[in-house]
């Protein structure tokens, strides 16, 4: 049964599964493990294993029911060029709001394995879609964009446990990307994603290990009202 | 070894884990079973549990390695009712957007839990942070916000995994809610969760079994470029 099959009301019956300590700390290392990844091998992922990723995705929690998440996947060789070449010119101009030691060290980071990756996914939200009729953003309606966010998080841990690694690319203007991949004009780029099996596995965020940004404590406070 | 501790150099050593497909069909499940809580059990979570959702939503990934979220547990029971006047309000101003049967049906939904949840917190972005000095957000903002909804997400997948239920409330006003619970301008509403024991279990979304929303097969397409 596929994890889509299970999203039916006949799996209510079943009743909730037991995740019990191991599970709980295999989940853990998941999160630890999961990491940003930009050296990819070139072996192709299977047509199977994408849609097992997408299956999972499809799950993800989403404002009033909306699922707005649109996914493209960038097969031909002249778009993923385009799509390059917009990443290289958005990362230059970024590369001059740096100086001295810090542009040195921007200037040597890996931020994008657009040329190795076998897999591109970019990823969209429908900001004119009617499913969920609204129910949850009115007050807030950037929560379509965050359920878009939802989607990409679930599929990059199915994908992760599945020794599959995904980079996610916001150096990138996307408005630009949107005119490369000819999507409707309601459609807003969320995220761009590389996706196949990594070079190298970390539990460290590259990030880290490079130098450019260390763990923040401000991030892991509990404040109390 | 808690979660946190092992997001250091000396992990590195041990090796990748063996996510099997033991490990891959249980994550499957998780994402079926996590679903949107409304339902809660008065019996408080302890604050060792609220500390290992905490460690997990700190090993979400963030753009430039930024870790924007802040986390806000609302603790005094005055602050909590000012909290539910906000969405009574706001529920009720959604309320006047639907006509005829989904006005009713919009009526008759449990829409928040905040009355009987033990534990109310309040995710904010800081959009203010230095950390990450500013990588992979100059030509795409959002991706602090988006950021601090990856936290969220690990968050709730962690709480589910430990039998523990999470509710995202959106139809609040955040630039209200913020003033309510006192922090600085800089910090930006992401999400209000509730979050305590489920009072049942579900592996089909709520608003579906009410017959608000069922699934959207447009959300399931891989489109091709």
């Amino acid at each position: 049964m596929s994890v889509h099959d299970k999203n039916d009301d006949n799996s209510e019956a079943q009743g909730s599964p037991d995740f019990d300590d191991d599970f709980q700390g295999k989940l853990d290392d998941l999160f630890v493990w999961r990491r940003d990844v930009r050296h990819f091998r070139t072996d192709p992922v299977s047509d199977e294993l994408i849609d097992e990723l997408l299956d999972a995705a499809a799950l993800a929690p989403s404002v009033g029911n909306s699922q707005p998440w649109r996914f493209v996947s960038v097969e031909q060789e002249e778009r993923r060029e385009q799509i390059r070449g917009i990443f290289a010119s958005c990362n230059r101009e970024a590369l001059e709001d740096y100086r001295g030691e810090k542009a040195k060290l921007y200037a040597s980071l890996k931020l994008a394995g657009l040329k190795q990756a076998p897999v591109h996914l970019a990823v969209f939200v429908d900001t004119s879609t009617q499913t969920g009729s609204g129910l949850g953003r009115k007050t807030m309606p950037e929560t379509l964009q965050y359920s878009t966010v939802l989607a990409v998080h679930t599929l990059w841990l199915a994908a992760r446990a599945r020794g599959i690694g995904v980079g996610w690319v916001s150096i990138i203007d996307p408005e630009e990307v949107r005119a490369v991949l000819d999507v409707p004009d309601s459609w807003e780029l969320v995220g761009y994603l590389c996706v196949g099996y990594p070079v190298e596995e970390h539990a460290v965020p590259e990030l880290v290990r490079q130098g450019w940004q260390d763990r923040d404590n401000a991030a892991r406070i509990l404040h109390k009202r």
